[in-house]
């Protein structure tokens, strides 16, 4: 008889009532149905803990009132039904103090991005995780699109030849109102205590500048900053352009802002190569453009058969039937349940992907304060001077 | 303190290994939370079944040999672990069989689409359903999408006036290739044993006629039908065109087909009325389009905040972050799981859409054979001869 | 010494103030510099006429109040500075009795279409030409778009494998609404007696039926047609569907509407293939899509080198700048002066695309007062009874 | 009885054989009949000139073997035959030179773009304009748009609020290839000597700028740019990135690329304002968004009624039939003719947008070529030293 599969048992820190990520990442653990929440801390107040865990079904015992209660709980708890990873999905600042508890307390850790509030903090982060050898991963959910595994397999393949040129854009408009400013999700993301350095570069530069280097498998050298700050009153950048140099020689534009008004979620990505270039789009993203100067363009689609392999094993449904955000996010929620349940190797995103993020959100910002021109890309370090280097 | 929320216990019968729509079903109903797999009949072999539901994570005691043996020894356990409602994922031949057991064995039935084999099979259905008085549901997917529900509350509101015409197309190309026929989800379609009197019509036209009646709210009454076997040795219609004219005089063109290659899933609405009219892809379902003759045009967006409400409430992400097809396919598990949960009326599609989706069929295929060109569209019984009406 | 380039010298019938196709001519007989306008009878009234021509810097003395004056004055001046063609851009019902005069004249003629007010008429005027030995033209606009002529060559290339299927639409919305019937455009076209038996098939429909012909490369040899007048009072039609047979077995749709509301000028073909289809849409002319069901569909863009040298010569700028409709239609015009200039072939479209045009309106007309499904394409006669054959 | 029409004479500099520009300016003049070639300097060969002019049906007298020939020549003609303006169409070098000898000549001058070979010399344009009292008119095609006028139309009803972000992109692929650099375009583009300071921004970077300026109202204050030479052996740049900032505070990005494999002549504008934004593609340049934070998108369409006057007038056909980059072309002619025509004021593109379009040039590269981020938006004279001031 085939053993049942069983589920990894999944702890959850934030997404209590109105926070619109929490809800993300938990019809993510489940579409594939190989992750079961077991436990949750969901609110820094207790009652209101509860009351949420209990409306996601859970037992009343294991809704906590903080996060450290619930790891202490739990590593007590027989390892037959103790949660095995915690999902962190708090605001930033909460990160590293959790993730870094979850790790020591014997949990495997699945953080929403950016990873931590400093740079500093993601690299000791890196030794806690080496020290404890439990696993990490980093829901930058656009690395899970099929197309974009398709992207990256194409680049790997070499059809595009030397990559001379990456351009990513993350454009939205949700803040451009003053009055955004006072909703759950804009509130905390404005206040550098528990944002960081950043708001727009921290929240959504950091994926655009994820899936370049990614996609394109370069590294940034070299970047020249410009963030600023459209509506007036917020200490925290709304708006920025990042000029980049590749570890190749290939240079690159990042684009990202929070002030475009009429943008809803507008990343894209294009990848340039001296034979081809790529060109995809997270609003519609089931199609994959891959363009030459001297043949028609050709259109890959989700599901379709003559994918590449690291592509199509990402894909639930035939072409045409559009995946979207939710099953990129479960592909992310799958591949660390596989390799958890499997006790195969991590495969990306993790701590690597969270210290290049954080990095690239201190030398945005550092270099965005310089009228020097170009800055190397410092990531052994904070680039930050220490007063601003919370 | 909250009550718990509990989640509604599935059963299934069909949808074991290799089974693209089984799957399908098994993510929707997980997506939300509400939903819960306690049993299943996977397979009419009955060491797959018990090894395909092993693998689903259910109790061996729970995976059934058939669908029988499921309701029999379900019905006999206690009220709260008991199976509530079957999904039926089945070839179209057992539908019906299936569902009569489920409803008169007291369970609640969700149905894959066509409701049954014959027009006269939903016919009996009906008196079934209202005799047991449990629920049924039909997954018309494409119902479930919040552009839908936003293109329903378009025409209520009266923006598209007095609707005059009403196009679909429902394109797919995969049954193009002779050789696809021998591929398991061909084999069974192309059968008029288990598929019933048409293939094209019967798997994907009746939904497009089905979105043609619910979002202009028009009832056909009138059809000109072109059926045609494209691919030599088939006994099935794998193409067809179906000229329509509803109640309020309106025409409408209905074109599906399985043999259009290089098309994936490409099903599209159009509804023309006296002031404006509306336009759908749903290869990109999160764009509804309303066009005027004397303004621009404006776009409708899944996720934004200016859609109405029962649009609204079938999204689950911020603007631009698309959904797709598993989440259209939740919404109709999350009605569901509602009515049953909340002892609330069903929500559309159910019986009635099952009969007018049988009656297109065996309709479209009935005017087919004629070389009159319109002919009533009947619905009290079946439209075909005795020895056709299988 | 080169010998100097000399241009076609051109007079027009039709097209004065207010009229919309008349000026379109003119743009497009002037894009290439091979036609200059010499000579004109623009108006039914003389004064308008002479004023018109003035304006468009004609000498007074060959501004003509008709066209019979016209071509007799214009066969007496000397062969150096006379008309040598001319383009006809009526109404409909005057279509024949001018190309006729000028034929026998001894003037070649370039027709709007449809070319004549009957199909009669248009049997005739095959013979006149025979008989004069003059150059016929029809200015099937869309036939003229680079990207059509590349789908000509890929369909003879045999990209598509043997053809199985043919969708065309065009729709346009401006007679939704009853109050358009009052200006200049609409009414002729909805008065038989100047329009011919149909508004809609006639005007527009016709284009869609020669493309879905010329593209191809199939003949239509049977119809279901279902026309319809959707304003109240109109005595032609405004909409219509139209069920087609080619000579090869393959399956046609043709769709035609001057009330989709909202609707543009909305012109689609499809042409689907055993091995890949062809999709294109006129109101983006510059993209061309060849899709597979098993590889990546390809976008062929107007201007790239890769086009087939048929479709590259009609192109006059380097890709990503967009051509459009005038610049289709003097392809036509180019065409047409280059076949005069050179002595050489006249290519399509000419009197038999003329034909086959009549014969698609009248059979479809016939066809939809008919209850019986099928009718057989009927082209060496009016399928029309006497009394409606005007 | 109406005064003839007249067309307004063009002699041309430039366009000979095999140039691209050259032919689409002979197009775009002829297009609306309102001006006529009547001689022309095609080539430095006498001989290939004469040759060349004859071609296109010039007189032979009236094909000269230099500039300076044919405006003293042409000036010594009888006012009523007499060349009246001439549009330039050679490499920049020559532009002001031609432009210079042809104002003090007497003649009005359309001038391809850049306007000349360095800001100083655009400087002095002016001078010599101001002191002939000719007409100076400049081709930036791209503001011939009729969605480009409507976008500045909804800028100055204030549909957008303030400004706050301006993007732009020009991303051409053509001179990826080492190869493409002997074609006749592409020798003198990269030759410092013909082509000036810059290529990627001498020849398209110059054209997004002049949008960005035009379309938002707004001029640049201040820069920073990173300009690079892509393809080794290159003399100048040919990709850069520009960042903006304007007058009234708001920031831009300008990318543009002649290695951009894959892309062709891609040039896009997007305008956010705090109250709604603009986005334009030139590829699809018939259609316009008017995008809202709070409310669905609108598209404008060319040609459709709802259009503001000063937009709807450039349009030659009904919405849905596409124009294109010829028919923007034209607008610019159309509207220099009139201005002759009428001797009314010259609307823009003229000499103001040459001195910004050369000062954006110089100050592109000469920011360049610092490591200071910011740069104020010199235009008094040029930014670059003097050795590099050619």
């Amino acid at each position: 008889m085939t053993k049942m599969t069983r589920k990894i048992r999944m702890g959850m820190v934030g997404g209590g009532d109105g926070a619109f990520i929490g809800d993300v990442h938990r019809m993510a653990a489940r579409l594939d149905g190989k992750v079961e929440l077991v436990c949750g801390a969901f609110s820094s107040n207790a009652s209101r803990s509860a009351t949420f865990g209990r409306s996601l079904g859970l037992e009343e015992t294991r809704c906590y009132p903080d996060f450290n209660t619930m790891f202490t709980i739990e590593a007590a708890l027989p390892s037959e039904s103790r949660m095995e990873f915690v999902a962190i999905v708090t605001p930033n600042h909460l990160h590293f103090p959790i993730a870094k508890d979850a790790l020591e307390s014997g949990f495997h850790v699945l953080s929403d991005k950016p990873a931590t509030l400093t740079l500093n903090e993601a690299l000791s982060l890196k030794s806690i995780i080496e020290n404890t050898g439990k696993r990490y991963g980093l829901t930058h959910t656009y690395l899970g699109y099929p197309m974009i595994k398709q992207a990256q397999a194409l680049v790997k393949q070499g059809r595009l030849g030397k990559i001379t040129k990456v351009l990513a854009e993350y454009q939205q408009g949700w803040l451009a109102d003053k009055g955004a400013e006072t909703g759950k999700q804009a509130s905390w993301r404005l206040d550098p205590s528990r944002a960081g350095v950043s708001c727009c570069m921290g929240d959504i530069g950091v994926h655009a500048a994820n899936l370049m280097e990614n996609v394109s498998g370069l590294k940034v050298t070299q970047l020249c900053s410009d963030l600023a700050t459209t509506v007036e009153g917020r200490q925290l950048d709304d708006d920025g352009t990042v000029l980049l140099r590749f570890d190749n020689g290939a240079r690159g534009t990042l684009l990202a802002s929070q002030v475009a008004t009429g943008e809803e979620n507008n990343l894209t990505l294009r990848v340039y190569g001296e034979k081809a270039s790529l060109s995809w789009q997270q609003q519609e993203p089931n199609s994959l453009w891959l363009k030459f100067n001297d043949q028609p363009a050709q259109c890959f689609r989700t599901g379709v058969g003559q994918l590449d392999e690291s592509a199509q094993r990402f894909t639930r449904t035939p072409a045409g039937h559009p995946e979207g955000y939710l099953e990129a996010f479960a592909n992310i929620y799958s591949q660390f349940a596989e390799a958890l349940l499997g006790d195969t190797p991590m495969s990306s995103p993790g701590i690597d992907d969270a210290i290049r993020g954080m990095a690239f959100i201190e030398n945005a910002v550092a270099a965005s304060r310089s009228n020097q021109k170009w800055h190397p890309f410092i990531i052994s370090q904070s680039p930050l001077h220490n007063e601003e280097n919370i």
